[in-house]
């Protein structure tokens, strides 16, 4: 089916589209973690969003996550590996499935412009985004896994079981069940490059260490969009767009919330998700 | 005192505003109405506000209030009828007051550019905005109350106590207290523009009607912000704003909400009294 829109992100700013979208009897397929926002979840307290006094982020996303549920807007718990413009709209690719847009919605927080440098030269030859598609093609490999959540680790054991060894990163702290698996080994500095001709053959370390690998998998929570959708024109880390509709350089497609630039605020957010999906009902 | 920032409006955009900067320690001076934004009061059912589910908007707006009492933000429930750009900022006028501030946000929502036909070029001759001020100099006189909203009202009870006889002209509905008063009588055709050549002498009403005045009390929920601050650059019946800041054409002087244009809507309206605070606090 060819949906009405398809929203990338389930932060405030997708929400804020979703809700207006669904209001205007909009067919929407809406991309994010069913956990909504993990940046929301994680503030201790939010004492700036109109009306909501003071409030816990967890408390917060948790009225997010009712609202969303009131309309039957869901979120499909599938990263977008890849976006393409078509004649009629967009085509998405979500793990192992494929769905039809007509407008888009960027909504993917603040991710740095390209992930690490050459991830995007490499993406499809050594570098994966997704445990579950490319897998099996580790078998008795060494890799490396940059795990960007919690609730990826999942897949870290997964791929655990493929793999013969896995080199792993992870963006946050504390120990978990992986450190007891006994063929994953944590390193501690962060990775500054990927490395390879024809494919990703190395990852090098913010300490200067080379780490010889058979792959990487990049296990994030938003995936760079102009690593996703070629030809998106961006303005440093953030999405170029136009301020008066939110439209970014591809037509049909616009973009919301952090992604877009600074204050990094739910308020702002939540407002340019309006504003998008407004502009998306006029376009 | 010298105001860090002085807020003109209570709606979604100055509490979203006035909530940022008091966060950050301004000394802030916010008009309004006491009782917030009457657009949010009389929406019957808002669906669209992130996080609130589907909530009226009299409890939506009893939100609005709460949170702003718990940060100790109060409004000055004070129509303001004249601002001045000083060489250290504004200088405004409310009623009989004066108060200074360093910064200025418009947060008026959505007013006619330039009111009636008129009313700019005859304000302070015949034209009026404040009963309380204005009222003593019409005793015994005929003058036309154009009374915004019914929480105006006890103003044109005031003036029924003064004047000889007073055309009433509400743009809502319904019978009321007013109609029982003597000298006081009720026009149905709305009011298109304001005559007179050095001073209001006349109304001249939709249907063709001239009607011969004293002078004449507008008493909005706000003021078109063209009027009370002059040289202030609109497009259209909106206030012209820098899309990235939401400054104005006039330095320190900002503006969010309704007021700078479409779409009409309070998650919109909160986010860019967020983005106008920030950039308030960055200038």
């Amino acid at each position: 089916m060819m949906y009405d829109a398809a929203i990338i992100g389930a932060g405030p700013a997708g929400l804020s589209a979703a809700i207006n979208l669904k209001l205007h009897n909009k067919s929407v397929i809406w991309f994010g973690s069913k956990a909504m926002s993990d940046k929301v979840e994680k503030s201790e307290s939010i004492a700036n969003y109109p009306g909501m006094g003071i409030i816990s982020g967890s408390e917060l996303n948790e009225k997010f996550l009712k609202h969303a549920k009131s309309l039957d807007l869901e979120v499909e718990d599938k990263m977008v590996t890849d976006i393409s413009v078509t004649g009629k709209g967009f085509m998405i690719l979500a793990e192992n499935s494929v769905y039809e847009a007509e407008k888009l919605l960027l909504a993917t927080g603040y991710v740095a412009a390209k992930g690490f440098e050459n991830e995007d030269r490499l993406l499809g030859r050594g570098v994966s985004y997704c445990a579950t598609c490319d897998g099996f093609f580790y078998k008795g490999k060494t890799i490396a896994v940059f795990c960007g959540a919690e609730r990826y680790e999942h897949e870290v054991k997964y791929l655990s079981e493929i793999a013969e060894k896995i080199y792993l990163f992870t963006p946050y702290k504390g120990e978990s069940e992986l450190d007891s698996i006994e063929n994953i080994e944590r390193l501690k500095s962060p990775i500054k490059t990927i490395e390879g001709e024809n494919k990703a053959d190395a990852v090098i370390l913010v300490d200067g260490t080379k780490v010889d690998i058979d792959g990487i998998f990049v296990l994030r929570t938003a995936v760079a969009p102009a690593t996703v959708l070629k030809g998106l024109e961006m303005d440093g880390p953030h999405i170029k767009v136009d301020r008066e509709t939110l439209a970014t350089n591809i037509k049909g497609c616009y973009a919301a919330g952090d992604c877009t630039g600074r204050p990094y605020q739910i308020a702002v957010a939540v407002g340019e998700g309006n504003l998008a999906a407004h502009s998306m009902l006029e376009d």
